[in-house]
């Protein structure tokens, strides 16, 4: 069967089950919440004045009823600088656990050494919303027999609602915590600020197991996850190196390119109407979009903008906005650099949210649906707007889907910043690899030669040509770009789907196909 | 069938279904989360930047499904102030709606309105944790055909959160609300502190609707109620008067033989081992009750004693305690003058709760599990220290289960204050007409006669003689209660059911009886 995007989606996988294709960004949300049941959370009881303290990660893993076939699942606030995912999986390994599905927020390139644990079947499946490095690699080249279930944030949430996701045990690292499983990542010598993510893990896991290197005295606070969904807590030497949140795709670009393109996206933002008192904002991560938020905080000077929320992934440059009055508040489900812990934990208007408030389309309204403008960075996108950010050039999973399906749909301008191209290679073309956001959902898209409007949206695209912008058909560009780059050769990809791209409501978008990449010299990397 | 107190409980009761009885107040959770199920929260999905404002609580109420059979829920922290549930009674009344399950957090004097509505059939069936007034009145003398189910604080969550109450509607009062429905009880012209009894309603309510009388700008903080969770929103010109809050059974007293019998308490305390660095506390409403807290208060200055948290309904007594620095924090499920709103804002350790997180048995670890020492009122004991709060002497409903036995299971030290008899009427005797609490979770009885020590308690009763209190067997304190009174006369009862007494694990440890009053002479005075 197709989708609407006319993407080719089996109707059944081994190991998944029935596949729904996606049909549009809103078609299967208009049926409202008749559509899907929840999930019931787990009933637990606990005795009075019960010890939740276990000595070590392995008493409290071997207490949480260890098992094959069994659901990990982890929060990635830690990004680059996770210690503790890799060492639960070596727990479960030495306890000759196998066949884990692994249910993590997202994986990043501090997630390499799972490799080996894909290969001797420890672990068989995994849902996350990001996969990169190595880990990209072997999963592109096959190393799973069940495709990857790549989710956005929100549609991680729903997946754990509707129990699509069934979490027998989840791991969060928290930066403080007290005996009774209170605890934040707002401070401690971990610190890494919100701990979104986890929330929902805590609500829906069969048992919870809080890990901190910093015990604080009772209670806790802020509460961020709360003792009530808390079996066991560890006290360990270190959750992680919390200085490596800050890199790659969360640090501020000085490319010459990035902050022209950053720029001209900045003036398409203050042109498009929607650059009013009282606006929200979000900017994701990564290239251009970050350095978007300097030139929109120096037009909103300017002009004396006083806008309402900023949303989603933090940096302290968000955190600069808010304490000069820009913003009324700041909603956090991420914080991208430790210095902004500080900021949640002392100004009540620095919100910690959890990922179903964030983004989850399955509820009253998430802060993704209340967000006026949003910058978005793109892998690649095509003449049909539709972005990629999850697979490279050369076809590997390298990326990924985060925030980005969830604020482009609710956003009332969803602007996206790239290069027309990055050396020989074409970023906006006639067809991307894979999509993860919907042309739909995309209203503009800045390059640095020139601005291109969604054709849904004309009377935007008439006051940006008002306004002197240099607004192009997004056909042209494309044309040429490949002037420029030459046609690349068509990807030869194999037939096996190594990963499925889920949309926030999850029905599936795309598919991820095997790359000709070599496991084997991948195995001697790792002398597996 | 019989109850381990040897109270003979129906097996079924039409309206209801199958009862279960009482066999213990740990019996049932020993066995663990294995045995119950929750019930999956809803659904929903809201399309991006919807106006969930409503002009009126009317057109919200329409807005949200109103039918024949439904069930309405609310929360009582406004106590006697209340204006909001009988207004959204009369109009569902207005709309023709028949045959409502009322289940508000508990029920107060502001709620003797309702008696018209059981007449009529608008109200067929009620949850509460507490019943007083004309409605108590017209309760016992029959006039619902369906028993009322009283539950404890921690209980009500429980029902909610197993399926056992399932709310069609939540009208949830808030003092200070912005237009997506982030909601508060913590500041606004009708500030009355924690909300902490709405949340498990906004969580499982198939609709919610949030009212306020004062709206603030995006965002209201702290989000006590969050958006996610919130249908609609109505701004309307009062929810309340939150001076009537501080009323009736939160003052402290200033009677002669309650501030006698406060002071016994807290030297009981002070001698009972329990009284140490870190110890927590709970005072619970009523009578000598609150007064303890003032003498402990004196002793920990005196002794250089440092505890951990304060729990419960919170006070401006336990406000002081906590800026002198005698206790680390408060958690505060209900707060009990409106003067305590302040605390609530600006103190990071006056931490509001959920009433999940407060008493529900079914988590893994509700706060009132991990209580050192708690003192509690009562109108009746008996000599096995069961507590009767919940009816008068003369048999009808008048009190309020609360968290009497939430916080009685839970703590490590139970303390129950009350005189040995009022007038010509015994308050410990051999038999008490109604069970709340079981005697098992009783520690300890002070009276203006001496205190009486749980027999499970051996080491503890040998502690306070060895302190010199003046430790009494409670049948004989019971036998010269009884020389003062009198033998009352035995409470001729009806064979009727009109209310079952909850314990918090759902079974059933008691059933209220109908009473001879004059149905028909209550009906005269409101005139229907």
């Amino acid at each position: 069967m197709k989708n609407s995007l006319g993407i080719e989606i089996p109707e059944y996988i081994e190991g998944i089950g029935n596949l729904e294709p996606f049909q549009g960004a809103w078609t299967k949300l208009n049926k409202g919440w008749m559509g899907e049941q929840t999930t019931p959370p787990p009933v637990k009881a606990s005795q009075p004045h019960f010890n939740k303290m276990c000595e070590t990660l392995e008493e409290a893993i071997l207490k949480c009823n260890p098992h094959n076939g069994m659901t990990v699942s982890f929060h990635h606030h830690l990004r680059g600088g996770d210690y503790l995912l890799i060492r639960t999986i070596e727990i479960l390994d030495k306890l000759g656990i196998k066949d884990i599905t692994l249910a993590s927020s997202s994986l990043t390139t501090a997630h390499d050494g799972l490799v080996p644990y894909l290969k001797n079947g420890v672990i068989t499946k995994i849902f996350s919303s990001g996969i990169r490095g190595k880990l990209g690699e072997a999963i592109s080249y096959g190393i799973l027999k069940t495709p990857v279930i790549i989710h956005s944030h929100g549609g991680r949430v729903r997946a754990i609602q509707t129990g699509k996701i069934r979490i027998d045990l989840a791991i969060i690292a928290t930066s403080a915590a007290d005996v009774e499983g209170n605890a934040t990542g707002s401070h401690g010598k971990s610190a890494f600020g919100s701990i979104g993510y986890a929330m929902i893990d805590a609500w829906y896991a069969a048992r919870v197991v809080v890990v901190s290197d910093s015990m604080v005295e009772y209670p806790c606070v802020p509460p961020s996850i709360r003792q009530n969904y808390v079996d066991y807590v560890v006290n360990i030497d270190t959750i992680g190196d919390a200085s490596k949140i800050a890199s790659g795709t969360t640090r501020i670009t000085k490319s010459p390119l990035d902050l022209r393109i950053a720029q001209l996206a900045a003036e398409a933002i203050v042109k498009s109407g929607h650059f009013n008192n009282g606006f929200s904002f979000q900017v994701g991560a990564g290239g251009a979009s970050l350095a978007v938020a300097k030139f929109v905080r120096k037009e909103m000077v300017k002009q004396n903008i006083k806008g309402s929320f900023l949303l989603g992934g933090v940096t302290s440059v968000l955190v600069e906005m808010l304490e000069e009055g820009l913003f009324k508040s700041i909603f956090d489900v991420q914080s991208f650099d430790a210095a902004v812990s500080s900021s949640i934990l002392n100004n009540t208007y620095h919100i910690e949210i959890p990922s179903g408030l964030y983004a989850n389309p399955y509820n009253c309204g998430c802060m993704t649906n209340k967000l006026d403008v949003v910058v978005l960075g793109a892998l690649e996108i095509d003449t049909d707007f539709n972005v990629n950010v999850m697979t490279g050039n050369d076809g590997t999973i390298r990326g990924a889907s985060g925030g980005h399906s969830d604020t482009a749909s609710g956003a009332q301008l969803t602007v996206v910043v790239c290069p027309s191209f990055r050396g020989r290679i074409p970023i906006v073309k006639k067809e991307v690899h894979n999509i993860v956001t919907p042309g739909e959902s995309v209203d503009v898209l800045v390059t640095e030669r020139g601005i291109c409007v969604h054709p849904n949206r004309p009377e935007l695209e008439a006051r940006l040509i008002e306004a002197g912008l240099n607004i192009r058909k997004i056909e042209d560009l494309a044309v040429e770009v490949e002037r420029f780059t030459g046609t690349p050769k068509p990807l030869e990809l194999l037939d096996k789907i190594v990963g499925l791209i889920e949309y926030r409501d999850g029905t599936i978008i795309d598919v991820i196909k095997q790359t000709k990449g070599d496991l084997e010299a991948l195995y001697e990397e790792f002398n597996i």
